[in-house]
């Protein structure tokens, strides 16, 4: 499939890379039609890698990935421009982090609201499934990095988008689990578990854990 | 041992019945010397129980249980009064929910402060350790309704007050892993995960389940 990466940091890399090694054509994306990151990775990742501005991916992908940092998400969306997003499918593991007063970063949406939400509201046709936000991005392709059975967590408002982004979960990046928390409005709550996360991260000394639902 | 319930609810009524069933004297409080619910509480469980106001079961209790609507907290650690609760441990169970806008409910504080530090700052001297706020009373202490191993997650600024409350969660409620994240500020991803248990809660059907971390 040809895929859009929006975002050239290390979560959009990893999951370019992956998506690479599965076969898929993949298009990163920024601002600038020639990112220097974006340039590097395509160098090094091989043929069915290119990158591109936003607007270029997003017309690219049949399936889109939001790798974008959470602050400028609503931006780079813009930039892709609307056309270029009704109708697809935009897994959006991205976090509204704000890093402005040290470490650790503060949301800069919650409670009330989400970016998962703010994304969906700013683009009505487009399909946003949140995902794997919370985790280590090696952890989001490879799951099986954490011992044992645990889970993956997705919602979203339209349920044919979230049966392929199960299926990509599932048949391309390995899960065992996936739990359809409902619609978008569920990603307050998956999102907001980004503190807890960290706390865990500072304690266990590793990005190399996952929360497994006990019942 | 002496221990003291403040808040007279369902949350305050288990892990009251809990205590006296393992052999404690309980004293549950609220603002009025005899509230109804304390009042029928007491009577149906035994001797071992009584109720009082919040100075009263404070003074009582060598160790301390917030079991109140965290948004009447803080009103009620302030009638306990300070010189009941210097040096005692206080095992803060509470969330700082908001129902006035419906269901779901939001935080009145996260993201940048939490529940557990406004009752730290507000009472330097107390020993405050947050702990089990997510679950349902009943799994707070009968853990083994859940199947399987999982974990229960504890933050507080004194060790020896967290290393009383690890002993308290597994040796009298039968928790057998209990993860400490740090001091009490951790206390903000403790209650910010109010939302993600929520959606789960929601999708599962059931109040019985728990995280487990799988690493």
């Amino acid at each position: 499939m040809n895929i859009g990466i929006l975002g050239t940091g290390i979560v959009g890399q990893t999951i370019g890379s992956a998506l690479v090694n599965l076969g898929h054509n993949v298009r990163m994306a920024s601002r600038t039609a020639d990112n220097p990151s974006a340039r590097a990775w395509t160098k090094v990742t091989g043929k069915e890698a290119s990158h591109g501005t936003f607007a270029e991916a997003a017309e690219f992908g049949e399936i889109l990935f939001n790798c974008t940092a959470g602050m400028g998400s609503l931006s780079a969306l813009q930039f892709a421009k609307t056309a270029n997003l009704n109708y697809k499918v935009l897994i959006d593991v991205a976090n509204p982090l704000d890093y402005s007063r040290g470490t650790p970063p503060t949301l800069t949406v919650c409670n009330t609201d989400s970016l998962g939400e703010q994304i969906q509201r700013a683009h009505p046709l487009l399909n946003v499934v949140k995902t794997l936000n919370y985790l280590n991005c090696d952890v989001m392709v490879h799951p099986h990095r954490v011992a044992g059975s645990h889970d993956a967590f997705i919602c979203g408002n339209n349920a044919n988008a979230k049966a392929t982004v199960t299926l990509i979960l599932m048949e391309w990046f390995g899960w065992s689990s996936v739990i359809d928390l409902g619609d978008i409005s569920a990603s307050r709550g998956m999102e907001m578990v980004i503190p807890f996360w960290l706390s865990l991260r500072n304690k266990l000394g590793t990005t190399d854990f996952n929360f497994k639902i006990a019942k």
